[in-house]
């Protein structure tokens, strides 16, 4: 290990990280994202691949505007077409239209995937690497090339892996980024074969860009940065094609915290945890809890010996200080949190009471008790406050509820069944109405909409929803934001999902049932009259 | 590697796992976890801590009714408390009582926590270790001593971390398992350590335990496994204190696939995705699409060139055969997918539709115009088949729509405000009652009660909800199922969270707005008089 050896960052969340199921970005949230991983200190920000579609191309205009005080805005794109001059090359005239200062060219580095996906010659791959890096180098753009499927590559004609990388380099690429595209090798494996490539281009500086697929993705790099890479790829959070890519938001606290290399400054590193909350909330999807470093439970501690071992000495069971990263303790309260830190929390409402006053074994009860209920406080401090103040007598209530209507009411009549819905169906020229009552308005819904449709429709009868899930869309307006619904059905013998969105979760989930039905009645007849 | 080598697996989804932010297991979640985990193949089975609360005491009574296939069930305990007898000691006692055949017994191996933490001398705690061990060994256990802290322990002072095990060694422990307990050692000096450790003991067998602070936890185990352990203690999905453990459905299809060591049957393979689903939903959570080898995104494939090249040849993505572990190949529609995918899904409704055919080229924009409004086909498939349907005039609907009723009606006459509420409460003597619309009823709830209690709390101007989450508790009973409501909610100076849970959404909803307004009350009331 080389104490302070600059290791480059090079971010691909929205190349690569976009090709991750369920990640989309809009062309604000791609603007964004560039400005706050600039901030961070990022080197390189893969931004897309120009003229793969419009939206691409367009942020790269756009981009054009927007000035980068540190990162380098890097187009991703492949060697030019077999058999056609470079010049004519659809897809490298649009990677030098983005005008970045830096491009990305990724190349074939394994046998079977040139002749068997590009469908060419050994020579002429060589010669496609070769003239497409000539190309961008000799317009003065820094070219990082991607060996794709390095390591399998490798693997199968060790020669012709390096000879590809040689084309590169001799063609005068800046970087050779190894990649294991299809996520299969091992950090061990990794870690060899960088050194003998390091060894066979001593002077050429080394990339490293590995996938999730075995649970190593940031172990994987780590060896390569070992055996003297110098360039880490990776996506912010970890996003990417199948299983993701190697997490930057870890990599970042492994080499710079407890391996001594330098990425970032010490100021930008206590901005880690919240930039990991605003690319997840820019991408709408929820920040995984145990994410290393940035999730909000990697400092968390519930069980009760981990939280007694904290408060008497915070290195027993916390591997780095929490606020290096911008993140912080959570002592977690639940059953198995233990006295310590069940007292250590109600002492903060009164402070006579201790580890062994009867309060504190009585709201460990409570405690108990809501969680067999299903209650959950650990995400929900607040909640459990209200909770400890009631039992402590100290719950001064700041209004009470007379009652409230959306469809039924509260206080209820029957708890059970809360609300009601009414339909109206047309089959043909008949009209068909009904009205059912349901556990909330979408059960209601569902229930009077398959009544009133199975006397069109027996076989609905059979039907059931199996899950239902709700996902808010935008965490910033809250109640009002939109929501999307999926629903997966059943009817014994297959299993369907349907989607639908709203600013109204009822017409969020009618969207859903309606395709849901439709799919079933859909299905049936397709069984009962098979194409010809 | 030694080809072949039987790799004993261990499982502490019951005990590490539940340390795990947010997972909670009732009595019939724990037998069920642990049939499904025998079946599995899984070798040892920890249970939880006998004595530590009455769930998990009951739970080892419960076992000794159930017999396991194959699986050795395991009971969690430390080693005895200082100056006291093993005979005497409570937990001893009630790791004896659980009737397991085996017991793990954790002890310090790091002189920091002995002095700090346990607050004794060095002598005593390897005292405390032979002892209990030999305690269990006399009365016929098996007995697995987890070093606790060994690395950080190795770190800071060899010889004593050698002597813990030397004990443990020496007083009959079956097992000698290296843990990584605060997750901060990185696999390079896991293996190093490991192979230092099999040198000192050639005839112990040695287990290795990772946590995933640093996202290295499956690697390290490997690099343990490679220099000679022969036990993996993980757990099933990962879940644990902080980051969580070595996840063992990763390194399970690693080692046995990949590695080349023997772990489980290949028919108990097969089942490693299924009981991925099992686990994640008795547990209550959503397994992570990523997931290597049993996510749903672990085999899926949405950029253009990648779904081009599987279908050309799977090898050319694909580091494993996916049926191997029960999962699939997942092609995923998207714009970013390319038009070999989308042709090839509709060219299964109608099979003169191709590649080229005028029809893929106008699904492809109706799908990109889709998801720029916000819809998410790749997980809704039956709703992206109704609207191939529709786009190729194949489309018959089974019944119109003429309109519902729930809170407002559809088709609505103003969608913006679908929903409206009508709230009464009372505040001392004063009573004040008032409606409100909203974009469905939650919000519409959420505008009237803070527009109601205003009139008395004219700070709740400043609140806002600024996320509302939705979890589904039950994924059978679909729309009846009991929902969570998670609020947070800041008033542009603090943060906080409540929760409610009720089958219908809008209670569920109601207790956790309720909670948040009295919160924020109370909040304001302290800071304007803070205790004496």
């Amino acid at each position: 290990m080389e104490r302070g050896r600059k290791i480059d960052l090079f971010d691909s969340t929205l190349r690569d990280g976009a090709q991750g199921q369920g990640i989309h970005f809009s062309m604000e949230d791609k603007l964004n994202i560039v400005k706050a991983l600039d901030r961070l200190g990022i080197d390189y920000i893969e931004g897309g691949i120009p003229g793969a579609n419009p939206k691409d191309t367009e942020f790269f205009q756009k981009m054009k505007e927007v000035p980068l005080q540190h990162a380098k805005l890097v187009a991703f794109g492949s060697t030019r077409r077999r058999d056609l001059p470079v010049e004519e090359d659809k897809g490298c005239r649009s990677l030098l239209e983005a005008g970045t200062p830096a491009v990305t060219i990724f190349g074939k580095c394994w046998d079977l995937h040139v002749t068997d996906i590009l469908r060419t010659t050994l020579e002429e791959n060589l010669r496609m690497v070769g003239e497409t890096v000539a190309f961008f180098v000799n317009r003065g753009k820094e070219v990082i090339f991607d060996g794709e499927h390095f390591f399998d590559g490798w693997r199968a004609n060790p020669d012709y892996a390096m000879e590809v990388l040689e084309t590169a380099h001799q063609a005068g690429a800046d970087w050779l980024v190894l990649c294991d595209t299809n996520g299969g090798t091992f950090p061990r494996e990794i870690g060899r074969i960088t050194a003998l490539v390091q060894e066979r281009f001593p002077k050429a500086k080394i990339g490293i860009h590995t996938h999730n697929d075995t649970g190593c993705a940031v172990a994987g790099a780590i060896a390569a940065v070992e055996e003297g890479a110098s360039q880490v790829q990776g996506t912010y959070l970890g996003f990417g094609e199948r299983c993701g890519n190697c997490n930057l938001s870890t990599i970042i606290g492994d080499l710079q915290l407890k391996l001594g290399y330098q990425c970032i400054s010490p100021e930008q590193l206590r901005q880690l945890t919240r930039m990991a909350s605003y690319v997840a909330e820019i991408t709408n999807i929820a920040l995984p809890g145990g994410l290393p470093y940035v999730g909000r439970s990697a400092f968390a501690h519930k069980g009760g010996m981990h939280v007694d071992g904290v408060y008497k000495n915070s290195v027993s069971f916390e591997h780095i200080d929490p606020s290096l990263v911008g993140n912080r303790r959570n002592i977690l309260l639940s059953e198995a949190s233990g006295r310590s830190a069940i007292a250590h929390r109600i002492s903060e409402i009164d402070h006579t009471i201790t580890r062994d006053s009867l309060e504190t074994a009585a709201f460990i009860e409570t405690l108990k008790e809501k969680e067999r209920e299903g209650y959950e406080f650990e995400s929900a401090g607040a909640s459990l406050e209200i909770l400890a103040l009631k039992q402590l007598g100290r719950y001064q209530p700041a209004f009470q509820l007379e009652y409230f209507k959306i469809l039924g009411e509260q206080p209820a009549v029957k708890v059970e069944r809360s609300a009601m819905a009414i339909v109206k169906v047309r089959v043909g020229d008949r009209i068909e109405m009904t009205a059912a009552e349901g556990d909330g308005p979408v059960h209601a819904l569902d229930v009077a909409l398959r009544k009133a449709l199975e006397v069109f429709y027996p076989q609905l009868h059979k039907m059931r929803l199996i899950d239902y899930k709700v996902r808010v869309m935008e965490g910033s307006a809250a109640t009002a934001s939109k929501v999307r619904v999926l629903i997966e059905s059943s009817d014994g013998e297959s299993v369907w999902a349907t989607v639908g969105m709203s600013a109204d979760i009822i017409d969020a989930s009618w969207q859903a049932l309606r395709d849901s039905i439709e799919y079933k009645v859909l299905k049936d007849q397709a069984a009962a009259h098979p194409p010809a």
